[in-house]
C-alpha cells in the first residue's frame, strides 16, 4: 500500500489528519492530486450538496452551525466548507465562528474546511468542487458550502452544489437591494434569516415579488423558509425544503444537467492544463532563448518564433 | 495587393482611417492580426517609447498634451496611447480630453489610440504592447503611453515602454503615499508637476528621499524634473531626461534586456494560444459531449475522460 492509499484508508476510516491532508493535497493541486480524484471519483455522487450564499451580515455561519447540528441529531456526518474569495487567506470573523464551532463538534462526524481566495473566481470554484467531491467520496453525508458576498464569483462558487440556498434578513432594505435580479436566479431556496425580528413577513413578501419579476428558468418555484440560527425556528422546514428540492432536481432531470454542466467544465480545464504542461515539456527554455534573441534582434517575428518552437507541427 | 496589403500601404502613408483600422485588427486580435504583425515587425525598434504613470489629478493627459506639442515643435510625428483599464470603456473625463486633443491636431503628425478594460491585467498590457508596436513600425518617432492610477495593471501596461515617468504634484501627501515603494521603482524619470504650485520643492525632496529607501535596480538614478503643463515650465528638460534615460538604457544593455523579457511573454502567451487552438480543433464537441456523460455516469473518472479525448497521446 503506497502513501496515498494510506492516507484513503486513514481518511475514510474518519482520521482527522489523514481528511485534512487529503483535502490539501486537492486544493493546491499537488503531484498526487489526479490520483486522489481517481481513487476516490467512483465513490461520488451520494451526498446532499447545499450551498448558502447572501449578503454581509445574514448570519450565514450561524445558520451553517445551527443547521450541522440539526442534520447531527440524525446521525449524518456533515462536512462544511467556508469560503471567502474577498480575502487572501481565511481570518477574522470567519475563522472566529469556525474555532468555536470546531470546538463544539470534537467528534469526527463533523469536518470544517476553510478555503480562501485562489486567485481568480474560476479556480476558486473548482477548487471548492474537488474538495466537495472529496468530502462526497469520504461518505459524509451533507456538504455545506458557505460564501460570502452576493458577486460573481460567489456565484460561480455556490453553482457547484446540487441546491442553493440564498439568505437574507428583516428590514435589510440594503442587503435586498445587493441581491440583484441575476442572483435570485440562481436560489433553489430562499431563507429569511433572524426571522424574529420585526419585519420577517415584508421581507417574505419582497422576495416573492422578486421571483414573480425573474425570469423562471424550469418549473421549480422556490420557497421561502423563515428560520431563526438562535432559537431554532424553521431548521427543519429549510431542511424539508432542501430534500424536497433535491428529490425534484433528481426526478427533473435538473440534478444531471447540473453536474453535466460543471463536469463539462473541469474536463475542459483539465485538457487545457494537460496541454499547456506539455507544452511546458516540449519547448525548452534554452530553445525559447535562442528564438527570443532572433526576435528582438529582428530576424524572426513574433509568430515564426511559435511555428520555429512547435517544429511547424501546430499549425 | 490584397486588403491587409491595401491597409499598411494606406497605414504607412498616414491615413487617418487606415491607421485606425489596423490597430482595430491588432487590439481585438481579429483574423488578420498575425499577418499585421508579421508584416510590420521587422521596422519596429526605432520609436522612443515613453509611459505616463500616476495617481489620479497629476495632470497626465494635460501634461501629455504639452509634451506631444513640444515633440512636435522638432517635426517628430507623435502617437498617443491612453489606457485606462477601470473602466470597461474610455470616456468621461479621459475621452473629453482626447477630443479636445484630437481638435488641436488635425494633421497626420498626431494619432490618439484610446483603450479600455481588456478583462485581465496580462490582456491590456499585451493589446498595448502590440498597438506601441504598430505606431512604431508605421513611423511615428514618439510614442506615449498613458495610463490612469498606480496598480499592480498599471504597472503591467507601462512597462511595455522604454522609459517610464511617474507624475505626482506639490501637496499631495495621499497621491504620494499612494506610490508605495514598489511603484517607485519602476520610474525611470520622476515628474513633479503643477510645479507653479506651492510645495513643489517638497515633492521632489520627499521623492529623492524615497528614492534612497528604495532599492535601485542597475546603476541609472532616475532624475526628477519640475514640469507646469500649462506655462511649459520643464517640458525640454523632461525630454532631455527621456532621451538620456534612454540613451543610458541602449549603451547599458537595459533596453535590450527589457526588450527580451517583453518578447518572451509575448511568446509564451503566442505558444499557449497556438496550442489551446490545436486543442479546440482536436476534441470535437460530439466527442466531449460523450466523455462527460460517462463521467457523470461515474464509469468514467475526470481523468481517464482526459486521457481518452487526446487519445492517451497526451500523458
Amino acid at each position: 500500500m503506497n502513501d496515498l492509499e494510506k492516507l484513503l484508508t486513514g481518511a475514510h476510516a474518519g482520521r482527522i489528519a489523514d481528511i485534512a491532508r487529503l483535502l490539501s493535497i486537492v486544493e493546491n493541486n499537488e503531484p498526487e492530486a489526479t490520483d486522489a480524484v481517481r481513487l476516490t471519483y467512483a465513490n461520488t455522487g451520494r451526498a446532499i450538496l447545499v450551498g448558502l450564499t447572501g449578503p454581509p451580515g445574514t448570519g450565514k455561519s450561524t445558520l451553517v452551525s445551527a443547521l450541522t447540528a440539526e442534520f447531527r441529531k440524525s446521525g449524518a456526518r456533515v462536512a462544511v466548507v467556508a469560503v471567502d474569495p474577498s480575502s487572501p487567506y481565511t481570518g477574522g470573523a470567519i475563522l472566529g465562528d469556525r474555532i468555536r464551532m470546531r470546538e463544539r463538534y470534537l467528534d469526527a462526524g463533523v469536518f470544517i474546511r476553510s478555503m480562501a481566495n485562489r486567485g481568480h473566481s474560476g479556480g476558486l470554484a473548482r477548487a471548492t468542487r474537488r474538495i466537495v467531491s472529496i468530502f462526497d467520496a469520504l461518505g459524509f453525508d451533507v456538504v455545506l458550502v458557505e460564501t460570502v458576498g452576493v458577486g460573481q464569483q460567489e456565484i460561480d462558487v455556490v453553482r457547484v452544489v446540487d441546491t442553493v440556498c440564498l439568505l437574507t434578513i428583516p428590514g435589510a432594505g440594503d442587503d435586498i437591494q445587493a441581491i440583484k435580479a441575476g442572483i435570485i436566479e440562481i436560489a433553489d431556496v430562499l431563507v429569511v434569516n433572524k426571522a424574529d425580528c420585526p419585519g420577517a413577513d415584508e421581507a417574505v413578501r419582497y422576495l416573492l415579488q422578486m421571483l414573480t419579476l425573474g425570469s423562471q428558468r424550469t418549473e421549480w418555484r422556490p420557497p421561502v423558509v423563515k428560520t431563526s440560527a438562535t432559537d431554532g425556528t424553521g431548521l427543519k422546514d429549510l431542511i424539508d425544503a432542501i430534500e424536497q428540492h433535491r428529490a425534484w432536481a433528481v426526478k427533473s432531470g435538473e440534478a444531471r444537467r447540473r453536474r453535466t454542466e460543471a463536469m463539462r467544465d473541469e474536463i475542459q480545464t483539465l485538457l487545457r492544463e494537460r496541454v499547456l504542461r506539455d507544452l511546458a515539456g516540449r519547448v525548452s527554455p534554452k530553445a525559447l532563448d535562442d528564438v527570443v534573441s532572433r526576435v528582438v534582434d529582428k530576424t524572426l517575428d513574433p509568430y515564426a518564433a511559435v511555428d520555429t518552437l512547435l517544429g511547424n507541427l501546430g499549425r
